[in-house]
């Protein structure tokens, strides 16, 4: 039996001393002036010129970030704007940051019905079973919807739980129009991701995929600004680990991630995205570093770090 | 400004006499012997010899299919399971149906906050804008995930209204445990799937995407077994094409698929997938064709068109 994959990721947090993630959400138009504008790649309407310098782009991302941080998240979205080709640099890119020491989240939001799911899940969680595809490696979790409910979720756990892997599932997102749908009141009083995140403390018990350190492989996606709703969040689902997007460019300070923490600095993670990799943007690190490109994301990764550490102390 | 999608669909629909949509979910397992054991390509465990014959199963399905009806839905989980090579698979197959005069939903139930919305949008709704791909055509209109809020679908609606494509949003959908989330009473007595609706219904009005036949380019993914939830959902979303799963394998009859339509025969499609697609498999069609499976499919699809035409007339 694999390792649980609760349990591989809070070790991987302590190795590294932090709960931080680095969010690749790669767009052509934003890569730094030398890997769009090196060789012929200065094409944004040739696919193939384009990927490549995209995947270039994130191999260097990986390996900056590699000293700094657990895991990395890779948003597939990214990668399928360039069609098959994109995808298979996608599975490239999860084989690199595997290969770096990284742990991987594959932030695919996928679901559907269970047959249809299982098929899911099979893409995008488990290691290829094709004899022409050894190498062809998954990430080590992915984000799923629930909104189908138990049976659009469960291929995804099972094959979790044979594979060491880990599913989180979005309960509160990010972004501002969020609350259209998942702050609305429930007859029983509660906001609809509490519904949600109440379905998913059930399967983080009932699933079979409790780890040794008091965690499930079942976690959960939750962003928000109000630190009550936080700590509703975090209460309801304790047994799950909480990835929470939404640092820098969306806006969520650490401290507003804090109460996703429990009091021993434990039981989340925290994403951070284009504020890091997209570092090279901003005066502060142009200041720094000029045009290399590199220094300015590893120290923003370094300074999102820090700022994390000042509201979490690992271990 | 390319027609309108609704208006476009409707014409299909008037043209072959039938809003019945046939859904193409290929699971190796159970291809036609013929041709999962045909050249060397009975071994499901080589991922280039399963897509082979899957691909050419489902090529064979939707020229059966093209004469009776006036779309196929394409899921593609099950093309993802066979990682970048099936993605090139999913868009021959969008461009074989498209050329064999069938419009193409792309089943890909995408979602994610705006910025990763937009490029799910261009991968999976835009024809391609890159000067070395011309060919590579999407759907004519995918589901997406509505949970996000306005934000995350926003950039669906803004892509399908400068092409001419067409979103169905997931409402309510067909699985059994569906009613987890989506059927939970509101504190204003409605109904989650209502408030999901609710919002679909905004969108139709509201994102400019009316077309010239009284319907928005704005739809929804609508299944329940309850003829009154379906009639709340028809009248809650007065300009929206509902897409209506469950046909068959799922269990859902004509009869409960009635209410999904206006008093016109309008509104909605049925889309029957697993009851159509493995006929061969049904000792019925087996009696009538022996293992001609292509005469099985097609017998099985004319029977769901005639099944749907006892309590829909068209036009």
């Amino acid at each position: 039996m694999p390792e649980n994959f609760a349990d591989r990721l809070l070790r991987a947090i302590a190795d590294k001393k932090t709960p931080a993630v680095i969010a690749i959400d790669p767009v052509y138009s934003r890569l730094p002036a030398e890997i769009a504008e090196h060789k012929d790649l200065n094409d944004e309407t040739d696919s193939e010129a384009a990927l490549d310098a995209v995947l270039e782009y994130c191999r260097h991302v990986i390996h900056v970030v590699a000293p700094y941080v657990p895991a990395v998240k890779l948003n597939s979205a990214f990668f399928e704007r360039y069609y098959s080709e994109g995808i298979e640099g996608y599975y490239e890119l999860i084989q690199e940051a595997t290969e770096a020491g990284l742990m991987v989240i594959g932030d695919v939001k996928r679901g559907d019905v269970g047959h249809s799911a299982e098929a899911y899940a099979r893409a995008h969680l488990a290691d290829s079973d094709f004899v022409n595809l050894p190498d062809q490696i998954a990430p080590d979790a992915v984000t799923v919807s629930g909104y189908f409910g138990s049976d659009g979720v469960q291929p995804f756990l099972a094959l979790a739980r044979s594979a060491g892997k880990g599913v989180f599932v979005l309960v509160r997102t990010s972004n501002e129009s969020a609350g259209e749908l998942q702050d609305v009141f429930a007859s029983d009083g509660r906001r609809m991701y509490e519904v949600m995140g109440g379905l998913v403390a059930n399967w983080a018990t009932e699933s079979g995929m409790m780890g040794a350190r008091g965690y499930s492989a079942v976690g959960a996606v939750v962003s928000s600004k109000d630190a009550e709703a936080a700590r509703r969040l975090r209460e309801l689902m304790p047994y799950s680990l909480l990835l929470v997007p939404g640092y820098g460019a969306q806006g969520l300070t650490v401290e507003q991630c804090a109460p996703f923490f429990k009091s021993d600095g434990a039981g989340a993670i925290v994403a951070a995205g284009r504020s890091v990799i997209y570092a090279y943007e901003q005066t502060k690190y142009l200041e720094m570093y000029a045009s290399e490109w590199k220094r300015c994301v590893e120290q923003a990764c370094k300074d999102f770090v820090a700022d994390l550490a000042r509201v979490v102390r690992v271990g």
